[in-house]
């Protein structure tokens, strides 16, 4: 019996890649997808023309989302963290579906941060602790009870899976964790915006949002989920190319740490896990893990300063694949379900 | 029981898409792949880490290919018409695998266009006959008796699956087959040369083999299999993009002719074509069919000069992707098995 | 004495181009520059930050644009054909400068054709008789008395240059010219519109307004001015660059011509024009020509077909650099001052 | 009178640019030009075909340089280290030409930093304390007797402008200058390697010499020139864009220190110099300084730790320009001589 899911927020970046990789997902059925701006359209012809997954399937109007919800057993939200604050708890209490949030919503615990970086008050400051925030590799899967899965941030993935076990082991100084990071455009989501043009963007790379990034304190606490809590620096950069995130991570190694712990750290960290390489720094590329749900680590240090690259694609790993790789755990699947047919982009 | 095959030259762009493709197929197992630049690594680790079918196979040197032959049904040869008008003989002669080449080598009939073209001297005049030059849309599935499958040049099938039903149903004038093309670098392959370095190709369009294409004679003959030979104009472009060709084709209607009677030829030609989509001019593009098998036409026309727009993956539809349907329908299987899970590079 | 200018619509594209080349124009002092988006900033800050000479200068509303021109000897009008058909007339009756309009609104003559067209009705067919059309290499220095000069389109230029000498020298059909032309993003000129956001351009390539761009009648007219007229066909497509403009061209040679005739025609023609080199066709591309005024033209034949390739840069032989060089000669200034120190881009 | 110069390696991406931008220097006459590829082509028809300054001149092989080089008065090397490290002293010597060498041969005074960096035993230990360093913002004019500059590294020329004056002002600790560097291709130079072609460049982002680039004892020892050394660790990135680069630099101010101090430091540092533009970080971008020899500055701080952003051409600012900019200061003309008329690529 495949497992009945909804996606509301379907024809943005994150949402047809989440729909186009529904669509061969072998356990699941699409049974709805809302787009206002597609509302009407053959979703099938707009996402997915090569699959047979989503024939007869249309676009509704997102105002439907809430009364469909009831028919499917997970909803995944590819919406904004205002659209989502309001929708999830409605889902939640509405019906039996879990759901999937691909936005910022449910991430963080404390309310001051949602004042300060995405310029909202929290209504439902009771669902913060119960969210399960989820990066499989570090978090495992959703637990049972955990009905509201936060689907973590793009570049909080690639900086957390970098870092985070080289924290908590004890190998770095959690003070000084600094990340500069790399995105391509996607990760704006769609818009029709001046800055976000072909000719703007085309041939530049600058700093946006610089000490100030939303995912600041997602990947500060990530790392006190993970076992110890950090001081994070972070700086994003818009890359002109489409898909995929480089981070690179700053951290100062304990006394006497050398290159070699940290990479077995991170080695063994991941020795089971499906999607993470960890493998020299030079073969961390984002070209390596376009179109799939992989991450690529590797770590380099002389002794004074610890650099981690991590790639992924942001709306892979960093978005839409993480999301069906957790439902792939929450309903008790193999985590690589319906995400090792993707193809790398390259060449 | 998985069909056996083997891949000789699996880590240029088009075996290494190939490679991909197939590490996916539920009827295929790869059971060799040869690359001298490779050998000894895993094939996994360097074409397709996210999938599990290749998990153990490693690149074998090329000079094993024929030997290894044995073992096979069918022998995909990603190499140059230098090298697989030499093999290929060779593996039909000494095994009974099928081999399917997607060179040049057995696509023309003519001796004396191999001499100008793709200057050498052909070998092997007895076997260009019985080659199936491999288009499903147009020449559907290679014969029970036909070992050898020439599998069409990227530009040859764009230009074809536009063109071809219009001039064999006479609504076109036959001597006046004119084709602009444009083509991704992959198109040239996996290469050191200053031409295709970053600084040189970024930022730039050229025009390249002005009237002297080797697939110009393929085109014309391409026209004449599929019922009326034409006379053919054929100049490529070099874009500053990696994958994707767009052929953008300029015929004469004749009298009378409308543009809904050419849209309507090619909708009722392609009615069953699960891999090609008629539609509007301006929704031809090279986004929304790169990665995928598709093929996208669209025509207009203003009486005097009918336009037909053509936008396919030169690795998928023009090489890889095709390859692999011709092996489906050689062997009885749906064509569009293995091929329908690929996503689309867009966004 | 530096000749006063101003500029009406200078933070576009095409206008901050112009006035960057201005600015280091030996003999030109910009009075004026009008940019209601960037009212009251900077004009060097913006547009010339290494330049002195715009050194004070700020951008003022376009509505002081009819007043201002009063000080000045020529007024280049970088704005849309809709403002351009209001703006030109009044400032031609109230003052004495001249106008050098970059738009469409005053290169044609036949009313019918901005109505299909531009979709407008024009309101002063009174003035195109008289407005000269400028491509300097084909149709000279403005007349002393034409103070209106519509500055020719960055398509139309590319074609006409190369065509219209072999038209006019009886060289090739008249009735059989068909251009396939490629543009950068700048062509659109400054837009947020999601269709030219760098997610939906990079990567892709299209057509668009097949056999509908509003360049066609222009190029069929600029044939007739030079001396005979053709039937044009052409098919305009969106390049995932940002500059330069690459027209293919497809010409019937009459019988007996040679590809030798055609490259001596050109040759010939140009022979004394500084800014167009006639070279091999495998030498005309973008990269060659971007960010100079010059265009580079080579053609190829095999009898049947002749194939002409010409390159420019869209902003500058295709915009803002014809128009200096416009200027240059209606003030009887060598037609390259100010246009020499312009440096290719690449690499 | 011209100053008379001469360029060894003018084929190359740094000596193209800079042959461009002398054709156009109004006090300069270039005499010469070696390039062993190019040997016996007009420079003017390879490198600056709109200009006037180099008609008639023709490449001539390297071998020429050091007998040409008694003809001029300054010699610019565009050639590797090892070339340099064997021919400036020849032309020192022999000559009494000034000799700017864009290579790092004399940038560092530690032997044991050639060896380990550069990979060979510098010969010419005696010249390297007289050898000016010549970021003319941070160092002045090369002072009368020096006739030896080394002219900066791109990378060390971005890093420095933006950290050098905070370090020596003593607002940061010296011992954590922490440099995330992004550079354009053109930086490695015109090369046919399969590492640098389109296919694999383009989309792709990359980290290389993770710790072990050779310009980080170059920013090391320039923080120590300009006032006081500092521990620097350096990461360099390989973007998708042909020129520009971005360095992203992370310190930590002393306690107290503002955002506002910083700010004011390096705006009071280059209130005179005509190249450095000291604004807001989200406006230091590579697009705003490509083409031409501007450095824009920008920095953000949180107490902790402060973000300087530095943007520059790497072959402009990074190489040919800051030549210029050495020739002109050397021969007592203005610094912004010839390189004032650079227009920015963007739009």
């Amino acid at each position: 019996m495949a497992i009945r899911v909804g996606i509301v927020g379907a024809s943005g970046y994150s949402g047809s890649v989440l729909a186009a990789i529904l669509a061969s997902h072998p356990e699941v059925e699409v049974v709805f997808a809302t787009s206002d701006k597609r509302g009407g359209e053959s979703v099938a012809e707009v996402l997915h023309p090569t699959g047979s997954a989503l024939r007869g399937l249309r676009f509704v109007p997102n105002a439907s989302a809430l009364e469909l919800a009831a028919q499917v057993e997970a909803v995944f939200l590819a919406t904004s963290a205002e659209v989502s604050v309001e929708l999830a708890p409605k889902i939640l209490e509405a019906t039996s579906a879990r759901v999937i949030d691909l936005s910022g919503a449910f991430r963080l615990r404390d309310l001051g941060e949602y004042t300060k970086y995405y310029r909202f008050e929290h209504p439902r400051a009771d669902l913060l602790p119960g969210a399960h925030y989820g990066i499989p590799e570090l978090f495992g899967a959703p637990p049972a009870g955990a009905r509201l899965v936060a689907n973590p941030g793009c570049y909080a993935t690639a900086a957390l899976l970098g870092t985070a076990p080289l924290v908590a082991a004890g190998l770095v100084e959690p003070d000084h964790v600094l990340i500069d990071a790399k995105s391509g455009v996607t990760g704006a989501g769609r818009q029709a915006k001046e800055d976000y043009s072909f000719c703007e963007v085309a041939g530049d790379l600058r700093a946006y949002k610089v000490l100030a990034h939303q995912h600041t304190p997602e990947i500060a606490l990530g790392l006190e989920r993970y076992g110890k809590r950090g001081t994070v620096t972070f700086v994003p950069h818009l890359l002109p190319i489409r898909r995929g995130i480089l981070t690179t991570s700053y951290l100062r190694p304990k006394p006497g740490v050398t290159r070699e712990q940290l990479h077995a750290c991170l080695r063994d960290t991941y020795a089971n896990a499906p999607f993470v390489r960890v493998t020299e720094p030079g073969r961390v590329g984002i070209k390596g893990v376009a179109g799939t749900n992989l991450t690529y680590l590797g770590v380099e240090s002389n002794g004074e300063v610890a650099v981690v690259l991590a790639a992924i694609d942001n709306l892979v790993k960093g978005a839409a694949g993480q999301a069906v790789q957790n439902l792939n755990l929450a309903f008790g699947l193999p985590e690589t379900t319906g995400l090792e047919s993707l193809v790398r982009f390259a060449p």
